[in-house]
């Protein structure tokens, strides 16, 4: 007897569903200046979306370096959890980084902004000398381990470098911080508006964003481009 | 004497700026629960810019009515400001909305999020008994004289049918919301994922994004068809 029509619906679902890639998109915060940039955040889940495939999102349970206020720039004598405002840009449904256990997604993507140098790294601060969040680091080496691709925007390739060392990476133009990473071992490529730099090898995206001198139409176009380029290294 | 190149050049971009139509975007602090809806606000920024528009945002200088934790979707013991919150989606260019001068825009975009329905009106609150931020009311009516097009997104609309009356807009298919529209003297038109309703009237475009359950893809398709439909109505 064949199964009624619902359930074989039900069932293409499912096969679908299950065939579907899916990426887990690291946050660090909600903010340009001390969290995610929000148009790279938003721009790399319309991507996985837009390219039929799924996201969920991660973010340490740490407090934030400090909170910045974005109207003037300046510091807010405030504490916030990289958790809790992060969980804005996921409309709530977010989970903590120590939770990510990399061999049940395809992918992760880091967006920038601030919060990379600052909550996720000590780039801001220390420069070379940077040291990652060590339960990112544990994350991002798992993944590598497993040769499945790692997408970063903006200022968060610096993270890759400085972990991995002999990579490729891009983080547009800036000569001061290609030095940092050239330090490291890694090379570093030129980039402009929506390019994206791929290392085959290690299986890493990286694309410039708001490193460059950019519109939200540019962050779309290079959040595209990196999630194009990624479900191609599948 | 003909001008030099450069001068011909610069002359020639100014010219294209000033034929570049210019959007007021209205927010109401960061994240959907106490603010904008985040992936709302950035679509509607984005389809501005993809349309060969330019925008500017503005926020009311007020406290929030209260601050959610998203993660949990309880309130905070904390306090912040909507323009000091709005300006982490602005990445800090930002104006209080007392500043919005109605005659220097094209078009005034409302995205959507509780922050509609907590900041800048009571509508979260109070249902149909709701008002409207009055500092958010003036500019809106100055608009509405001026006969240009506002567009609003999710739960904003309500706003522009408790002052309009006499309108039609959609907020998609709640029956609630609907009804408190109705009692207004307004007309709500059902609508799904992607789609807007034009009241060429009253030059009021609405479409209802996370008012249905979507995903950020639907986000900007309906920010793209709402810009769309405003800048034919100008």
């Amino acid at each position: 007897m064949p199964p009624p029509r619902i359930a074989l619906f039900l069932l293409t679902l499912q096969k679908k569903h299950l065939k579907m890639k899916k990426f887990a998109v690291i946050l660090s915060g909600c903010g340009v200046y001390d969290g995610s940039e929000i148009h790279e955040a938003v721009m790399a889940l319309y991507a996985i979306v837009k390219k039929g495939a799924i996201y969920d999102v991660y973010a340490p349970d740490i407090k934030q370096v400090h909170v910045i206020d974005h109207s003037k720039g300046q510091p807010m004598d405030q504490e916030r959890n990289v958790m809790v405002e992060s969980a804005r840009i996921a409309r709530g449904k977010i989970s903590p980084l120590s939770k990510l256990n990399p061999a049940d997604y395809d992918a992760i993507v880091l967006p920038g902004g601030f919060g990379a140098a600052k909550n996720l790294s000590t780039y801001a601060f220390d420069g070379a000398a940077m040291h990652v969040l060590p339960e990112l680091e544990q994350v991002l080496r798992k993944m590598h381990e497993l040769k499945r691709p790692i997408g970063a925007m903006c200022i968060s390739p610096v993270i890759l470098a400085k972990i991995f060392g002999k990579v490729e990476v891009t983080i547009g133009q800036d000569q001061g911080t290609a030095a940092h990473i050239e330090s490291w071992g890694a090379k570093h490529k030129k980039t402009s508006h929506g390019e994206v730099t791929v290392d085959k090898t290690n299986m890493l995206v990286t694309t410039p964003c708001y490193m460059l001198d950019a519109s939200v139409e540019d962050i779309a176009r290079g959040a595209k481009a990196m999630v194009k380029a990624m479900l191609e290294l599948m």
